[in-house]
This record gives C-alpha cells, sequence and structure tokens, in this order.
C-alpha cells in the first residue's frame, strides 16, 4: 500500500481524499496556490507545499511543481482529484515516467477516452450502442433519405459548418424530409457559404445518466448502477440522483452490462464514469467517459456505502476488486452549492464567509471546504459545498434535502440555496419527469431569496 | 397522521424530532426555558412557547405548562425525547386524559418497567433471564450453600444493610463459601449492626449491551439488533458502538428473541430498548427496560437505514410495524461530546463556544443543537453534540471517528473530544474486549490535550 499521497487539486476534493487517506492511515501532501493558504486541504493534510500563484496555469496545472513537490515530500502516489489534471494524459505519463503512481487513468487510456472520435469508435467496437449518425457528410437527398431509414425517425439534419442552431431540422416523418433537406440546406449555405449536411438520430427527451464503474488491474471490471444528472444548467450539473426516477431494473441491468463491457473492452483500471443519453423511449447512447472521479460520487457511495476513493487507492494499489455489481438499496440525491446568485444569472459571488452553520442529523452528509470566516477566491470553481441527503425513498430523501436546505446558513455571500429549495418544490422534479431540457424554462421564484 | 407534534425537550433530541416532523409534513411546537432562548430547536420549529425559567423544575418538568402550551398551539400528540418526562407515567396519563397522543409507553407501562422489583418479576414471567438471586434474606449457611449451589458458582454475597463494598464477597468455588460467608457476615455486622446476607451471580465481565425493539398497537414487536455500551463512566454512557464486538450471531438471535418476547409478554408499543448485561461466558441478564427513545439510537439507525423517530411517530399514529427484524449491515460508533474537561475529572465547562467547525464527508454524522457564538447553559445536561461514524467494518469505523474527532473544532469550552480522541488509541477498546469496569483505570494522556 501506498505510504504517502500527493493530493494535486484543492477544494472539497482535495479534502475528500485526504480524509480517506487518513482513514486508511496513508500520509497526505497537499498542494496549494497563494490563493488557498487558507483552505482547509492545506490545514488536514500532513504535509503541504506551495505551488505557484493563484492563476491555475501556474499552480494546480503545472506538472513541473506538481512533479517537484511530490519528488521533495517523496510521496509515492498522487490522485488527481477531478478537473485540473485528472484527465491530463501527458500528466499521468510523467507521473509513471517518475515511478509515481497516478491514481487515475493511463496516459494511453486518457488518450483513447479524451478525443469524442476516438472514443465513439471504440464504443461502437465494444458493441456499446452510441448515438447513431451519417459517416460524414451526406452526399445528396437520396443518401440522406437512405440513412434516416436506415436508423428511424425521427433524425436530425444537421448544418457540418453550423451553429447556433441554423441550419438544423428535427424531422419526424418521411414525409417531412425531402423540405427538410432543401430548406436547411438553403439556410446553411446563406449562413456559413457551406451547405454540407450531416445527419443524427434525434434523442427525444433526453435525460443525461450515468454509470459508475470500477475496474481493476486484472481487465475485470463492474458497474455500481447510475447517477442521473440531467438536471443542468448550460452542461454544468447542478443537483443528482440515485436511482434515476426515469431507471428500470431493465434499463439498469442493460446499461450497466454496456458500461462494464466498455470497460473491460478498452481494460480500464480505476473508477471511471460512462455517461449516456437515453431517450424517452429507454433507448441509450454513449456520449462520453470520464476517466476519473466525479463531483457527484457521493450519491453513490450513499446507496452502496462504499467509499469510492477507498476503492480508487486499492484498485490502484493492485488489489483486485470483488466483480460483483452494486445496486441501490436507497436513494440519495446531492445539490451543489456554489457561490453564485440564482437571482442574477448565477453569476459567482466571491468573498467571505461571514458566518457558516452546516444541517445534520439522519441522512445528511456535508462535503465541504469552507468554513466561517473563509475567504472565497474568485479564481476558481464556485462549488462551496455538496449537501447529500439519503433515505428510504425518493419522496424521503427531497423532504431531508428540504429540511437540510432550510437549516443550511451561509452568510456574507450569495449561493444557489435557494435555487435547490425551490427546485424541490417544482412538480417536474417532484415528478421525475425532467430531462436536460428543464433549466431553459427555469425561472427563480422571489420567494426563495434569503432574507440577508 | 398528526398535524402537529410539541416537542417536550431541548438540546439535540428536540432538534432531532423537529428534523423528522419536517421531513414528514407534520407541523411541530418547542418548548423552552428562559436558559434555552437561543436554542436551535426554538429557532427550528414552526412555533415555540415558554414554558419557564432554567430549572427544570419550573419548565421542563413543569407538567401543567406543557400540557397548556399543547393545547394553546393545537398540537395533536406531544413527544418527549428521553430524561425530562419521557419516562413519566404521570405525564403520560394526563396527555391521554386531554386526548394528545403521547409518542411514548402508556402509563401502566411505565409504571411497570420503572420499578425494579416490578420490572424484573414481569421478565422473569416472561421467561427473559434475570440475574438469579436469593429471595429476600438467606437465612443459615445451609440456605447459603443451597442457593449458591441452586445458581452455580461464582456467586456474590451482599450485606442486606450494606453500601461501600462491606459485607460484600465474591465466591469463586464451593470450598471458599463458608469462610466468606462467616467474614461477610462478621463484618456486616460490625459496620452496619445488621448481619444480613443475601446472594447474586456475580456477572463477570460484564458487558451492557441492550436491544432496540419496537412494537405497535398489536401487539407485535420486532428487534433492530443491539448496541454494546458498556463505555461508562459512573454509569454514564460515553460512547457506544453496533455491532458489539462481543456479539455472536447465536447471543444475538437469544438476545433479540428474549427482547421481542419481553416486549410483546407486556403488548409494548413504541420504541424501546431491553438492556442486559452480558457476561464473559456470553450468559445474558435482563438489567432494565427504557420505555423512550435513547440517546444512542443514531448508531441502529446508521446500520439499518431507517429513521426511529419516523418510526416512533408511525406506530403512534396506530401504523403497523412490518414484524421482521433488522440486522446491522455495518458498523457504527457514537461519540457523545460533553461540555466536560476529561483532564478534570470531566467536571463540567458551561460557556460560550467561540468557535464550531464540524467534521463532515463519507460516513459522518452529527447530531447537535449548538453553534458558533452559542451559550451553552449551565443548567442542563452537559451533552452538546453526538459524533457517528459509519463503515463496513469496526476498524474503518474506529478510523473514521479518529479523523473525524481531529477536524471537530470546538473554541471556547472544554469538551470531551481528546477522551474520545484517546479512547480510539486505546488497546482494550480496538480490541474490542472491554466491560462495564474499562474506565475504572482510564487516565487521560497530555498528548490528547487540545492546544487552546
Amino acid at each position: 500500500m501506498f505510504k504517502k499521497i500527493l493530493i494535486a487539486n484543492r477544494g472539497e476534493i482535495a479534502l475528500r481524499v485526504i480524509r480517506t487517506c487518513k482513514e486508511m492511515g496513508i500520509k497526505t501532501v497537499a498542494v496549494y496556490s497563494k490563493a488557498d493558504v487558507d483552505s482547509l486541504h492545506v490545514r488536514f493534510a500532513d504535509e503541504a507545499v506551495c505551488i505557484g500563484p493563484a492563476p491555475s496555469s501556474e499552480s494546480y496545472l503545472k506538472i513541473p511543481n506538481i512533479i517537484s513537490a511530490a519528488e521533495i515530500t517523496n510521496a509515492d502516489a498522487i490522485h488527481p482529484g477531478y478537473g485540473f489534471l485528472s484527465e491530463n494524459a501527458k500528466f499521468s505519463k510523467i507521473c509513471e515516467e517518475h515511478d509515481i503512481k497516478f491514481i487515475g487513468a493511463s496516459a494511453e487510456m486518457i488518450e483513447k477516452m479524451g478525443d469524442k472520435a476516438t472514443a465513439k469508435a471504440t464504443m461502437k467496437a465494444a458493441g456499446v450502442p452510441c448515438v447513431p449518425g451519417s459517416e460524414g457528410i451526406l452526399e445528396d437527398y437520396n443518401d440522406c433519405l437512405k440513412v434516416a431509414k436506415g436508423m428511424g425517425f425521427p433524425v436530425m439534419l444537421k448544418a457540418t459548418a453550423g451553429g447556433g442552431g441554423k441550419g438544423m431540422r428535427a424531422v419526424w416523418k418521411e414525409e417531412d424530409l425531402e423540405d427538410a433537406w432543401n430548406s436547411a440546406r438553403q439556410e446553411a449555405g446563406a449562413a456559413f457559404g457551406n451547405d454540407g449536411m450531416y445527419m443524427e438520430k434525434l434523442i427525444e427527451e433526453p435525460r443525461h445518466i450515468e454509470i459508475q464503474i470500477v475496474g481493476d488491474s486484472r481487465g475485470k471490471a463492474c458497474h455500481l448502477s447510475e447517477r442521473d444528472c440531467s438536471v443542468q444548467r448550460r452542461h454544468q450539473k447542478l443537483t443528482e440522483e440515485t436511482p434515476s426516477p426515469f431507471m428500470t431494473d431493465d434499463l439498469r441491468e442493460k446499461m450497466g452490462k454496456a458500461a462494464v463491457k466498455a470497460a473491460e473492452f478498452i481494460k480500464y483500471e480505476g473508477a471511471g464514469t460512462v455517461e449516456f443519453l437515453v431517450d424517452k423511449h429507454r433507448n441509450f447512447y454513449f456520449m462520453e467517459m470520464n476517466t476519473r472521479i466525479q463531483v457527484e460520487h457521493p450519491i453513490t457511495e450513499q446507496v452502496i456505502d462504499y467509499d469510492l476513493i477507498r476503492e480508487q487507492i486499492l484498485v490502484a494499489a493492485g488489489v483486485p476488486i470483488s466483480g460483483k455489481d452494486y445496486y441501490p438499496k436507497l436513494h440519495s440525491i446531492e445539490c451543489r452549492i456554489n457561490a453564485e446568485d440564482p437571482y442574477n444569472g448565477f453569476r459567482p459571488s466571491p468573498g467571505v464567509i461571514t458566518n457558516l452553520h452546516a444541517p445534520g442529523g439522519h441522512g445528511v452528509r456535508i462535503d465541504t471546504h469552507v468554513y466561517s470566516g473563509y475567504a472565497i477566491p474568485p479564481n476558481y470553481d464556485s462549488m462551496i459545498a455538496k449537501l447529500i441527503t439519503t433515505a428510504q425513498t425518493r419522496e424521503e430523501a427531497i423532504n431531508k434535502m428540504k429540511r437540510a436546505l432550510d437549516e443550511f446558513v451561509i452568510e456574507g455571500i450569495k449561493t444557489t440555496i435557494p435555487f435547490h429549495r425551490q427546485l424541490m418544490e417544482e412538480q417536474a422534479y417532484i415528478s421525475g419527469n425532467y430531462t436536460t431540457k428543464f433549466m431553459e424554462d427555469f425561472v427563480m421564484d422571489e420567494k426563495y431569496k434569503d432574507e440577508d
């Protein structure tokens, strides 16, 4: 087992990793930028090394500084957290060259999954369903019709030079295809001077549902069921839950199998997530694979009772996994508490937290690196806490989240607490009948506004 | 279901009940003494009624004031928490007379279990093992020998007028009995002017292990396995865990069955705890029954995933229980954080908490009513927080407790955090081989002292 792990990250995930290391009896090294000197991850690690000024490019992304910190402190492994260098093939490779175990994917794996076209081709080869589409540009209308009939309606015609919805047409039945083809080409030609078109299957009422997997050094993988991350704003996840309210036993079995197949096909080692889009007919399509721990991993931990960071460390140390899949026995929801003003376009709201009181009690978990008196630097991601509630049923988990949000006091800055409080009362959320389009029409209600 | 519940208590348990009520959509009424006006239970309840000045006899124990508060606010049920009026038969009866549901045991049940002799006689009748003993005073040495042989060695001879260990003899084998009989009688006669002797079975290396039960209005009961509360100081529990490190599947089965038998024999309704002494041979003996929720109930919740306060409320509302028993799937430990100075005989340390930062993350639960800036009144129990860690194994739960205790910051007062931190490093604790005698030789080590 590793003796000392350097955590190449900041904020709650750095603290998250330090906690598990402490519990495993592994020493920890924090690295920090000058802006993060007062952060809890610096305080709770056994050692801490300053790696540069605030801009991430000068510190958390500066590979030589991090490698130096690991060498100076004699760390035998690096945990990259999420973001920053966690999916950087070069960093993974350099760690390996320096004989420091990278607790994450190999450079080859990151490269394979980091490029979308390569990832999709690999998944196709593994037999994992991908969003069907034309192979490149459609030759003419006949080709267009053939491809459409091949994948089945509805389809989406897209301009190869497109953007902003121009030259894009959703087509629901064959008799509308020719008109759409002509008008989209005309529009694209006028807008981009290029009327080349391609086609993709239209995903109706898409949901973002991902499968957590763990693979070991023997090439064996298992899945830990799904997380529904459909509540997103500009592709930023706001809240996640497991099980997905849209899930069925049959679909979970199929998606779980596909994710395990994908992981075993590429001999994936470590914790990873296979993200899928699921349409309203419960067809699912590979979107991308994240070769790292996810922000939302705690909800999986809550329903399967295992510590995923511990699993990452064990697998990286060569311990084989049991190979059995895990199914949720409870319901868990995570709300990302961001230092943002939901009444002002979710604009970041850094500053000093003048008072903080966290909720507690049965079924409540909080992961945070902030505290009363902490100054949130303006340089980083605005997430300051993850509030997770877990209960026997979805309804109970929602009710628990409401009362936990009501108890949560964060003064001095604006946060997304009012947003989550409102979300938990939204009919579409309560019914579980929400898609990735949910936030498009969302408007904050004044009644959830903080009094201060 | 109840529309509004009055919580006739204070501190963390009042907050605990309010939280579950909120999650169940039930309105809450807090009652408070003048000393508790700044307490969180007052802030988080829907309504709050001041019921008198600080001495409990003038407020939390003042039945007319509490009944008035319930009537003024139209509460249809009262949750008594633990302590105060939770096992007061008169209060239970008065609630009933006022058509307010008492979420606890009936007056009859409280009376039956409140008097030790009656409780023991009832349990004997139910076939639950009790500590064997002579029926009253031993007539002579022949009677003494007969009783001793009947219950088997070792036995404890005790002076009926005794105290302070005088006239008390542990006897391990028959050939030592006569000498012990003579010398103990002589000692008792000299010390108390009364040489009457009685005999009890000697409990070797006693452990305090209790079984959580729930009974419903149909007279059906189930058990939720055990809690080991052997780490006690002057009969005050300091830390509890489940499963008990001393437990076997066979013993759990037997103790669970005995507890269910006891509950069903008396048609017990609600949540209750049957406390047993367990000797080193794993014989178990009924000690007492608590007809209320226990301080240490969260560790049971953590390993069975159910909310016990919710169960209490459901059962009180007449909802039948499933009837199946629950077994721990995880390991959970609770440390009671008291405002006491463990380096000074655990002397109470009330005062203002100038800074509070609670630990968080995977497997950590905190139940507390205090916060940064809160002034702990000197009038009440010194417990200010319960820190609970839960993990796959006992070793992991201990390691998690260590790191959580290390993160816990409470400034301005002394607390028992250093005690628990040391306890988690004690060999007897780590090995699980501790009895109720454990604290007798315990000495605080300076190295766990807070720096402030």
